[in-house]
């Protein structure tokens, strides 16, 4: 089966590693002029002049970022099968259609507002109380087109900064951490849910996960499923679905969803007895689900900017080198290692050890730090 | 770094799907005009007239078989890193001097002696006892080129049918099973050695191997260390080398060596830390190795002449996949499954439970049927 996969970056790349074993092609179609996939076959076409030759190439289409035009994925999804759905495409580039889902489905959300104007953007500030974080409704990502206001008075500014038309407002979050819940549902509507990870971001960048999630209670983990399982079945989704959250004294609430394979989950390679790549390809052609059981404990350390000391790190015995092939650019990401332990304490360890290699990383930190481990 | 690799087949696939995550790139030299890699660029060249080309195409040059003339070999080590060295090639396609150098290196092998005609050939079996195996001394693989003489009258039959001038005579062993040892050596002379696997041939075909093989005696796998460990030194070898033996009442006996990864180290996959393609990509680019710990008990089963039902197989959980993309052929390799456990008794269940779904397998056995398990 040829898979075609629109987008040509790392989550391509990592794709096609997985599901070349299970007798896949791939066909990638770049709109950036910039593919790094690496492999398979790229059709680079940052004028849009070769939809029609990518599929005529491919059996199936998903693909690895979600910032692409619905009436394109629509386009290719009146040929050919389009997984996840182009409906999914949608929500999830329309955080005011998100939240709203959201809400239908019972799943906690931050308080928001919608503001079209500085004065309605102001208003929306005082009425769910400062600090609040506006967000560009729609085309954001990555912390861009974001500001965060706090006091009302703010909102001029903010507004002016973003430059957007319509903006979704948030009410700030007290909560004790970030986790992702990652699932996959299968054609004929089989689910399996990844055990949850906490993530670390730092300055708007994802550097560290951890995952099964440290003292993770079998109800949070409930509850994420839960949530997720009302998402994939009300999208009638096919693939894999990531839901980011935030853990907090009263639960979960979602922050926003990711409808691909994510950062957040590339642990699942040698962390899990099958990878969220290799159930995203065996989701999208048709195949039965594998197994998401966890495979010991894993630390997810992003390569962003520099390679640093590769040689050092392929050393550590615990390490798995993951690199996307790429040139060092500040903020970039160029690739992840993976680190297993036995033990938090272990992983917590082995992690901060492999940090040293990579300058410019924050320090190791994750809620491991703030109590004993275990 | 790109690496160029002799044969385009599924090792080569194997070995390019472990080294882009290392960020090296792959190029295949295919003289068969039959590649499957299916992956890399593949110059397809049964006329060998683009050697030249293949050539500025890559940085190192690696191969995936061992039937490559040896001056093609010495030709492109004079113009790029070439690993294994051509010496270790030659020594490998010829059996005299294969034995030869296990004998100068104290490693046990079957009694032997050359024949170069059938009188010569009657003459080793009266001297050797029969039953012996009459093997050409160059070129065959995979049980071509053989014939068992019961009786030294069976010489002239045998002669006639084998059709080589000389001929590798071997008196037969009496083993309990067959085993095998993968090791590693890096540029800088670093070793790693895999736990030793547990081979089941049927009809000269690899069918299944156990890895670590069961009730593996420390004192069994030391032996065969330090004998491949010699063989390395010697050859001042880089990559990864196999040492097929045979285990006997009175210790390993060597059957052959091949250089390069092999079909009973694809357990290495999801059954070690580091898997054998892995670290040959990281010897021959001058990495430092991985490790070579095991991750609980493996059994890899071949998939031969038709692929079976691999909706039935990719519904088990304990399962993992690898096909070639090739098309069904009798005796054909199409694809290995890795299955793990973490006792022998389940290994053996869970095996036993992925062959009933892979017509035209023989029914699982091993050791471990022959007495009681663990």
């Amino acid at each position: 089966m040829r898979i075609g996969v629109l987008g040509a970056g790392q989550l391509g790349r990592m794709l096609a590693l997985a599901g070349y074993p299970l007798a896949k092609s791939f066909v990638f179609y770049d709109m950036s002029g910039n593919p790094s996939a690496g492999i398979g076959n790229v059709i680079s076409d940052p004028e849009g002049t070769q939809l029609k030759e990518f599929l005529s190439q491919v059996d199936r289409v998903t693909y690895e970022f979600e910032h692409l035009p619905v009436d394109v994925a629509e386009q290719l999804a009146r040929e050919k099968t389009v997984h996840p759905s182009p409906r999914a495409l949608q929500v999830c580039q329309n955080r005011e259609a998100e939240k709203t889902l959201f809400g239908e489905l019972g799943i906690p959300t931050p308080q928001w507002k919608i503001a079209d104007s500085a004065e309605s953007l102001k208003a929306a500030a005082e009425s769910l109380g400062c600090p609040v974080v506006a967000k560009s409704n729609t085309e954001g990502y990555d912390g861009k087109g974001q500001a965060v206001l706090k006091t009302p008075e703010d909102a001029e500014a903010a507004w002016a900064s973003i430059g957007h038309p319509r903006l979704m407002v948030e009410k700030f979050v007290d909560f004790s951490r970030e986790v992702s819940m990652i699932a996959v549902r299968a054609e004929d509507g089989q689910l399996a849910f990844y055990p949850m990870a906490e993530n670390i971001h730092h300055e708007g960048i994802l550097r560290y996960s951890i995952a099964p999630a440290p003292r993770l209670s079998p109800r949070i983990q409930e509850e994420a499923e839960r949530y997720i399982k009302s998402l994939l079945n009300e999208l009638e989704y096919v693939g894999v679905l990531t839901l980011e959250l935030f853990e907090t004294a009263d639960g979960l609430v979602a922050n926003e969803m990711a409808p691909r394979v994510h950062n957040s989950g590339h642990w699942t390679i040698e962390g899990a007895m099958t990878s969220q790549f290799e159930n995203h390809i065996r989701a999208i052609s048709g195949h039965p689900l594998g197994s998401t059981e966890p495979r010991g404990l894993s630390c997810m350390i992003n390569i962003i900017g520099e390679h640093g000391d590769v040689e050092r790190l392929l050393e550590l015995p615990y390490a798995h080198m993951h690199l996307y092939g790429k040139g060092e650019r500040a903020g970039r990401k160029l690739g992840h290692v993976n680190v297993l332990a036995d033990s938090y304490d272990e992983l917590v360890w082995r992690a901060s050890n492999c940090v040293q290699f990579l300058p410019g990383s924050p320090e190791f930190s994750s809620s491991l730090n703030e109590n004993d481990t275990q």
